[in-house]
């Protein structure tokens, strides 16, 4: 339990000349999953399942990327159908969450391996902001181990 | 008539410090329009609708851009509901077509209007690639009268 | 004369699929040979040349881009050498310019001609802050006839 | 010693919305001071130095990522300085290298700290393909410790 499975749209520019989605852009698409999980659609919205983030520009908080450490297990080739990217919540700090993935191509194989540790911080001054004991809760149904990676 | 609409994701990586889709990124959204609108699932896949270029690597053909046009009419700003780009073809020559788009805001905007002209060539030899006249009556349905700008 | 040659540096992820430098980062070589020409290193720094526009996060003015035009004329591929992006202006208006472009592979062969519309605006406000007779003169010996387009 | 430094000029569109470069462009950045000291210039280009992998469609091999990890120790502004990528080698595995790096602002503070593990394949069938002799020996003298993550 606690996997989400969101779809992410390839684009075909995310293709390097290798005919494969280039390892940057990787990390492009385990973002969009992270933002359809996590942000709230607009900084007034309602807030809904994991939908505790916010990031925008009118955002009182932000939320960056302290670290993030990925496993290529099979080339990716385009396809106009979504990845699949399972995510889930390997480990809830104060202020920090270490959301891990798994990226399957459209047949269903796993072609990668994650884990990103994000912070929420003051939009302002960049400090790390607890998550409130509502946040939490909220959090709490995507918690799960956290990924095994191969090295 | 003639217009198609396509919903295009947006990402957080489009956005530059403006806080708004770079520049060059709409050419990105306006690509995956066009894929989505024109290409074929995979290389032996059925084909509907206007559906009949292909691109992938292993196809016969490619779709090379050869020139585009575009003008910004307002910032587009993040989003996790689409972009609706609006396509439709403005003119269909030998071997080439003359793709045209709206580009609207998850709110209803026009904030983009822009043309591509595309040459289906040969994968092989880069030479153009007649359309057949099985294609031409695919795409006759998306026609319409070639994009206004304002300049 | 009026022209500047501004060497851009390619990246391996520019490629797409087709192994070409993709239609979309062509226009982000531009927007690299646009800033080096024509922005101030910092807020407070010295300007040199056409150095005169400004449009970092702290600054008080954007270069934002109104309409762009773009040929591609040969494919290009992928090269540790830059490209060399011949850069003048076609035109000064009040608050914008038409910067045009010539596109050179590394081997000297002009692979894209290419013209934007940019438009110097507040910040806060974004609406358009005309040149300084200063400025202006800073750019004139950029000036040169506009671009001529293939169509 | 083992370290060398190569300058990696950033680009407007690497920023997000939050004015710094975003956590997926880092990685491009790694992967142009990566092809910058391992790579050929061109397929039958003379080899200097620690270019003796190859990557070009041309090419007979091709040099796949296997695994990254990466931790953003500061916020990354825009600049028209380069940023300097003080790249090593960690490893050297039969077919693979663990290439290490530290990023330094154009200001000289390390914003982040990377390590990419490469693995040398055949175009053609994908397999590994281990280094000879003499590529073992122009690598050498890039090795070193293996960087130090803080986590």
């Amino acid at each position: 339990m606690g996997r989400t499975r969101v779809p992410v749209q390839m684009r075909w520019a995310d293709l390097d000349a290798y005919g494969h989605v280039n390892n940057a852009a990787m990390l492009t698409l385990l973002e969009e999953a992270r933002i359809a999980t996590f942000w709230t659609s607009d900084p007034e919205g309602s807030r809904s399942g994991a939908k505790v983030l916010s990031g925008g520009p009118g955002s009182d908080t932000h939320t960056l990327v302290a670290r993030q450490e990925i496993e290529y297990l099979a080339p990716l080739s385009y396809s106009q159908d979504p990845v699949g990217v399972e995510l889930w919540i390997g480990e809830i700090g104060g202020a920090s969450l270490l959301v891990c993935y798994e990226v399957l191509t459209p047949a269903g194989q796993v072609c990668a391996r994650a884990a990103s540790s994000i912070v929420k911080v003051d939009a302002g001054s960049g400090r790390p902001v607890r998550f409130t004991a509502e946040e939490r809760e909220a959090l709490a149904p995507l918690l799960d181990d956290p990924v095994t990676f191969r090295r």
